[in-house]
């Protein structure tokens, strides 16, 4: 398969594509909207899930796991969070296959092994979470509980895109039963703080913390927190979201406490998650044609060393000076990876870190050795430069911390010039269909409007930013006024 | 719920599902056949899967991740595999739940969403791994491929036990592809190697390795190699299998490569695994009337520190020497709990840890700290003494070391002392029904002798041990010439 990506001014949608299958992030696979995430795309996640998984912890959650499959009839029990999902489920009828008569060494479904109740496979873990908390929550003793699942989920989803959305895709969600509803709000929050910082300080993605309008919240939540991202193209994705359930679960399935005076009322809820789909969100904030950008703390490789040698004699020589580099590296936890195969030459190497998005790359010749000097690039700006060997490890981890910050502030820089405040209807227009990114617009704050919106622009609100400034206005369309400004894109 | 539990002598199997559900390892859930996995079985979970981890990715391995489904038309190629799994299917027919007119508030599968190909929730993922592999591998530069994967998996089990036998269950799959049968082999047997040193180093529990009969090999497989170990109630349990798997999947899916002549071969293939029910073996190799006994290395809680006071003052003073405490182990790695919970009185404590099987219980009151110790409780002993607080970190680690060493040791005593060599069919049926364990007897090495054996006895044949003696004799049930001994046990 030939290395050459689409450019993003060719064909963005191609050229992310592209970008995904030829830097060995994921697959298509032979499932429907079903993707293999293969060993770089999963390292990658790894380093992402260990992080989240490690604040997650910090913050006071620990790890369970449900089940995969939710019967019917709790599924439906919490009717809006059904309804809203209802349309996209994979469902399980029947447990047990059988030898095809008409259609030798064929398998055929067994029309006596149909399942007395359906089983929906889990699109979200709400209803079979909070029928398990019925039996462990009596008392205020038991609460709050504050567990975090990873799992896969299924969402069958029509048109489907590598990372962004796939019917199956990996994910963490947070379910959280508590006394009281301040308590839960402030978990809601909790939350998006822990994602947002995440988002910002490992992924380098600069994010808008903000509540989603009632026509985008989760189904089944009273408030929908979330983090908005911008991609290059202008287009947002929302990037995790942290909901405040209520008490709409806890009806649903009946879970009461009795508080300390022996009154018993029902448990608050929250619950949130990420997904795979940051790492589609990761690709588009910072790569460039010719190739992934990874930052560096979670860069599956973080530097990688290629020697430059011409004859197996300078090769010991080379492999020698290499070790003791990588030894140094090591020595700091800097992930490095030496690629001495002899299978292809040092530019196809330098094409295929730079496709991979690996931070540094570290060139090492014999004429290097004698000069006790190597060639080092950063894959962020493409700069090229000698450097001493004398101390390198400490350069190299600084130089990696830089990189982790620059990529932060260009894409800060980025953000800020793709978010433009704007009064009139046609001006609103243009902006959407040439500049793109956030536009920061008075709305009437009815959901009307915002239908209309979106039917006219493709452009919906992403959210009403946190600590908003409250100023008067008139909406953008209807001229009705307006209490505040909200962040409108079209997005992903 | 009481926390008294069915000694094992009343009644093992309700002792084995009193401990799992009491100690909070475990919970029923409303899905038939599967269990929720509660935070503290979790946490046992992760320090197993990220011990494994580590081993898989120390020799040589890396993670992916693959489609939880299987189009029934890739299920049924590898015949053997699919006719082996196809019993215990959970299928996916429909994509599309709608509002059920005649009940309203429910929803019903809609007809209208019926799936061209039923999708197979993976059993084990041969089929769908296989026929990614197709489009990786062309030439002998593509290998060897050396992935593993965590993932749920779904067996429609008829008779379920928590984490001994779940329709969905945790494990991890891993599936190498190589040139050569050699390489093939070699994989095969060196990750039964890396399961045997797992289970007996970090789980403290002694395992035989063999080969499994033609009888009992994974369906697809041309040879099984297996780690069977041997619980307190004289039968064996399957801890890990990995299977040569020849070039049954590369022949099912067309996976060929050019090796450096240009000649197309068949690919070689490998897959191993381990699951959630190591925790059922755990379990049951060490735990007693009174509760779990977790190895060390492993335990979710390596130390727990209960405070015994009375009065807000003396609490204080008792709080801070535990900081200082707790401290000093977390200096040395140590994983600990400190338990200041005013809910609960020491007593109820004691036998809370006890059930949960912390190996180390430290209690500290305003004497000992007046006389400058603690008292100091391990579990699997029951031992208690007071000992000096100077030092005390460095001498809890050893303690940790020792119990984990001791642990081994009185399992590898009680699997050699269950393991009885046997030569009269009289004795044989005796052994099983009284003494129980391992009995080792010759066979004829017929599957119709195995079987006959099996009917009469319930006993398998575990495996053929690695390295077995060869040693002229006759079945044990016809008498017939063999040539070495195996071991057969009745099993989980």
């Amino acid at each position: 398969m030939s290395k050459e990506l689409t450019t993003r001014a060719e064909d963005y949608s191609q050229w992310y594509n592209d970008l995904v299958l030829k830097s060995g992030l994921a697959d298509h696979s032979s499932v429907r909207g079903c993707m293999v995430i293969k060993p770089y795309g999963f390292a990658l996640w790894e380093n992402m899930r260990d992080q989240l998984d490690k604040m997650f912890k910090e913050t006071g959650h620990v790890n369970a796991y449900f089940p995969l499959f939710v019967p019917k009839s709790l599924f439906e029990a919490e009717e809006k969070n059904a309804e809203g999902f209802a349309k996209e489920c994979a469902i399980v009828t029947h447990y047990r296959l059988k030898a095809d008569p008409n259609n030798k060494g064929k398998l055929m479904v067994d029309p006596d092994a149909k399942l007395e109740e359906e089983l929906i496979i889990r699109p979200t873990s709400e209803a079979i979470i909070w029928n398990t908390y019925k039996g462990w929550i009596q008392s205020y003793r038991d609460l709050p509980i504050l567990i975090n699942q990873w799992a896969n989920v299924v969402r069958w989803e029509m048109r489907t895109r590598l990372f962004l959305r796939t019917a199956e895709f990996l994910w963490q969600e947070g379910h959280t039963a508590h006394a009281t509803k301040q308590e839960a709000v402030e978990e809601t929050e909790r939350m998006l703080d822990v994602y947002a910082d995440f988002v910002e300080e490992y992924m380098a993605v600069p994010v808008i913390k903000g509540i989603k309008t009632p026509n985008e919240r989760f189904a089944g939540a009273e408030e929908t927190y979330c983090i908005e991202a911008m991609m290059q193209d202008g287009k947002a994705l929302q990037a995790g979201t942290s909901h405040f359930l209520g008490q709409n679960f806890a009806k649903a399935f009946d879970v009461k406490f009795s508080d300390k005076n022996n009154t018993l009322d029902y448990v608050w809820a929250t619950s949130w998650g990420v997904s795979t789909r940051l790492i589609g969100a990761l690709i588009m904030a910072h790569s460039d044609d010719q190739g992934l950008i990874m930052p560096p703390k979670i860069a599956p490789i973080q530097v990688v060393i290629v020697p430059v040698y011409k004859g197996e004699e300078s090769k010991a020589v080379i492999d020698e000076k290499a070790q003791g580099i990588i030894n140094e590296l090591k020595a700091l936890g800097i992930r490095v990876k030496y690629d001495n195969n002899d299978n292809s030459r040092p530019g196809w190497k330098f094409a295929e870190y730079e496709l991979k998005g690996v931070p540094v790359r570290i060139a090492l010749g014999l004429r290097d050795i004698e000069n006790n000097v190597v060639e080092l690039a950063r894959r962020d700006t493409k700069e090229k430069k000698s450097q001493s060997m004398d101390g390198l490890a400490a350069y190299v981890n600084q130089l990696l911390a830089d990189i982790q910050q620059q990529m932060y502030d260009k894409a800060v820089a980025f953000q800020t010039e793709h978010t433009t405040a704007c009064d009139s209807w046609d001006e609103f227009v243009k902006l959407l269909d040439e500049k793109g990114g956030f536009v920061s617009a008075h709305w009437d704050g009815t959901a009307e409007t915002e239908e209309k919106i979106k039917e006219q622009t493709k452009a919906t609100i992403r959210c009403i930013p946190l600590n908003n400034v409250q100023e008067s206005g008139s909406c953008i369309l209807t001229g009705k006024p307006s209490t505040q400004r909200v962040l409108f894109a079209r997005a992903y």
